[in-house]
């Protein structure tokens, strides 16, 4: 029984695992190309307020998994939410 | 205590719900502007997998939220990739 729950442990931390990752092929990509006028602000603006809301979760829960795997996630989503600003007039909408 | 304890609870469900829809308004403005250049493809591959991931920890947890909040981010991976390809030759990268 034990061995069972090990094993969904490990699936839990390999899908919390990348969770965290999920925003950087877009920070990578968006980096590379310059260009964010298909990419939605408000979508990275709702991620990072949420990610505060889960760090704000995680520290009532004094839970470091969480803090730690969700500040990763809201560094990538202010890094978008930069790119976005920063890249806003390079390729205007036609 | 119970009272903190409720508190800290109704906090998870709130980030838990936001989770859930901060796909959304990438959706949204993808059907409504029909370009996906700048979007990263596989940045919603890694996100479906990920969902899959999750649904079958749920599914071995038992956790019908973890199940049905994954599934509704599934849905809408699954529709940015569709969009992606079935955008792709609109706005050709120039």
């Amino acid at each position: 029984m034990s061995l069972i729950i090990s094993g969904v442990d490990i699936l839990g931390y390999v899908a919390g695992a990348i969770t965290t990752l999920t925003f950087l092929p877009q920070v990578l990509k968006t980096i590379r190309e310059k260009s964010v006028k298909d990419i939605s602000l408000m979508m990275f603006v709702i991620a990072a307020v949420n990610e505060i809301l889960w760090i704000i979760y995680g520290a009532l829960k004094n839970d470091w998994v969480i803090i730690l795997t969700n500040a990763v996630i809201l560094c990538l989503s202010l890094t978008m939410i930069y790119l976005k600003f920063a890249y806003a007039h390079k390729h205007p909408s036609s």
